[in-house]
């Protein structure tokens, strides 16, 4: 498949911040085989008028929990505390494995919808979530989530075993479409020996691992008491940070200027997800300082449930303007480097560094951008266009490697009325309320 | 005009939160003639159909500089004075009378399409503002800004006399869509004599007020030494407090609890624009301190050179996550005081007191969301959807005063496409740019 994208505004993020106007750009397979001029001889299958769209990067999100989906809107405004065990707990009793497909096939709709092509996934049931993106045509880095002792078996989980052998199955699956990696749930849920075993199990498999780590200062406070270490230190002792792959961390709120050194020298990437930070009111973690030490950070949304979308136009918007105020200073974050957090860094996380950047050879992972809506006038500055004002309604083409997923409110991989309809079901009877009973505001 | 929506969910907004499944919506001429149930003589002269479709009161726009759309993206990721000085003032001076028609007919483009229907401008040339809002069918609240002695005429500007004048022109104009006020720009751009001067033609004109308040520490620093005050006390004392309709000011970035005292005794609206203060680094105000005091708040999006857009919907998301985060409390502004601050309590602000309640015999400014994209699923919490998950392009239907504005992307009263080209080609101009002439990105 040969597409030819012509008279396109084109992004590149490569390392001098081209941006290159009337550009074309020429896709072969599951590559890019030019960007700017396209070699005579370059017979395309399908032509693509570019004209006032914007081609950049496709986003990738480093911590999700798709399929939750299902219970996005169903505890709200609530403390961290109520908001779990009162809702999100009672809820996910209730989850079954085939949920989990749908659930996950709403939230990649919802990605494609907003330019996301990869996720790193980290939940239950994952054979369901490894089905739905070797059927999208998405990329991802899947986690079968695990806490406790090893080996129970409880609702929506599996055993220690079970786990790892959905890790070796899939691995490479998709023509390489998918990762998996270790999924142990955190350092506070899961003992010392299990986390040690899931280190030996990576190394086996040739993989990483990606967890959960420090949300907040009880957290750290307990770690040091139970084992005289951080988390940040625990899991790096136990050899989580020293894997094939890249470990992926999320949160990192609360960490020690120690710790920020320690996450520097390893193959970790912290994944910053600042909206379930503000809404659920956990610590902001200080970005600006991690990425000065030279940790590796990616952006993610963090699952819906809390986050109440998968939307990483405003997950970058909301980390670059809240440090800029943090810090009283408007130079902060600026709109390359935000572009790179949303782009490059996950993409690397989830284990595609080749993406990330519009280059020849490079993964055909891609969008555009249609500039034409009101908010886009006047174009001074496209880049700022992407990161302080687009919209996902602005997202008129997604590729995954060369495969064209979404064209301007259409999925080519997905059954989107189905989808709706089997989530939106699913999730009624979960929390055991008649389809479409609307309730009135309660507080 | 009589329009039917059937089958529609109704947030009214009404002081018990009720929402409404199935419901009907009854709009005759101006007005919202029943909600819920209709009588069984109403003959429509256009049907909706309102299934899955959520119906809530419009949205309005408390601050803003809608003409300054045509400077959007021209100065990004600078520090407030390099901002200002360096670039905006810059392109300013060459802002030509016929500019502020097109880049306020932008931003009524850009604020139907988000569902916003009334907006408090603040600009110069306001003739020209006042123009598009006549023809737009939208409601305004419009300021002619004046700063200085009084007397001199500077780019863009007019002399104090002639703002007076605009103001009793255009008072009530467009059916009493259109509302004026007094302009001064601010304390520290404007003498004492003459914003007791504006207070006096206030009085005469039986209007309001509506300018910049003590944006930052070095202001208040300033305004003690000068005058022994805040520039809260100042004001007030000023009598701009005391005004036949209600006095808006943008900001208050930083008060004093004597400052918020004084706020709260008075009929003043105070104006919170987050984005803007995070984008450059100005103290957040104390949002929730403010509301607790009994202040009257109403969110706004500032003008489009500083905010990037005017996006209400994402205003609203911001305001209420920074407020969750800063006070570590989930629960602090809950969903429907959100939406509140976004459709009430700025319609008051603009002198359109009836507005942001769904009922029988209040103006029909409404909209209808679209909630089938795959962001909105599940439909557990409608409210929740708005405030922290919901796109401009969810807005489906707008209407101002009865009359529909905008439908599915179609503006009913705007030449889009005309003011695309004029608004594009004018800001090209100002900053001495070829048109379409992208750049690589400086720094």
């Amino acid at each position: 498949m040969r597409t030819l994208i012509k008279d396109v505004t084109v992004l590149t993020l490569d390392e001098n911040n081209h941006i290159l106007p009337a550009a074309s750009l020429a896709l072969e397979d599951s590559a890019i085989l030019a960007v700017g001029a396209v070699p005579a001889e370059f017979a395309p299958d399908e032509i693509i008028d570019g004209h006032e769209m914007l081609a950049l990067p496709a986003f990738f999100n480093a911590h999700t929990h798709a399929a939750m989906t299902l219970e996005r809107g169903w505890a709200e405004d609530l403390p961290f505390d109520r908001w779990l065990n009162e809702k999100i707990w009672v809820a996910e009793s209730a989850l079954e494995e085939e949920d989990v497909y749908w659930g996950t096939a709403l939230a990649a709709a919802e990605m494609l919808q907003a330019g996301i092509v990869g996720f790193a996934d980290h939940y239950f049931w994952m054979e369901q979530s490894a089905r739905l993106v070797a059927e999208s045509g998405m990329k991802a880095l899947l986690a079968w989530c695990h806490f406790g002792l090893g080996a129970e078996k409880e609702v929506g989980q599996a055993t220690f075993a079970d786990t790892i052998a959905f890790a070796a199955r899939w691995n490479g699956a998709a023509n390489g479409r998918i990762h998996t990696t270790m999924g142990p749930h955190s350092p506070y849920m899961d003992p010392p020996a299990v986390l040690a075993r899931f280190a030996e199990e990576a190394h086996r498999l040739g993989v990483g691992a990606h967890f959960h780590l420090s949300e907040s200062e009880e957290q750290q406070r307990n770690s040091l008491e139970r084992y005289g270490q951080t988390p940040v230190a625990h899991v790096a002792d136990l050899g989580l940070f020293d894997l094939p792959q890249p470990t992926v961390v999320a949160h990192c709120n609360v960490v020690t200027e120690a710790d920020v050194a320690l996450l520097a020298k390893k193959n970790v990437y912290v994944v910053h997800t600042p909206k379930t930070y503000q809404k659920l009111a956990l610590p902001m973690p200080p970005l600006v300082e991690l990425l000065q030490a030279g940790v590796q950070v990616a952006l993610g949304t963090d699952g819906p449930a809390s986050n109440s979308d998968l939307n990483l136009l405003e997950v970058m918007r909301l980390a670059g303007l809240y440090q800029k105020g943090r810090l009283a200073d408007p130079e902060a974050l600026p709109r390359m480097q935000l572009l790179r957090l949303a782009t490059q860094l996950p993409a690397a996380a989830l284990g595609f560094p080749e993406s990330g950047v519009l280059a020849p050879g490079r993964p055909a992972d891609l969008i555009l951008l249609d500039t034409t809506a009101p908010h886009w006038i006047p174009r001074h500055d496209l880049a700022a266009g992407v990161v302080y004002t687009a919209h996902p309604s602005d997202v008129a083409y997604v590729w995954s490697d060369g495969q064209l997923l979404y064209r301007r409110g259409e999925f080519l991989t997905l059954d989107i009325d189905r989808i709706r309809w089997e989530a939106e079901r699913r999730a009624f009877r979960m929390v055991g309320q008649p389809m479409s009973s609307l309730r009135a505001y309660q507080g």
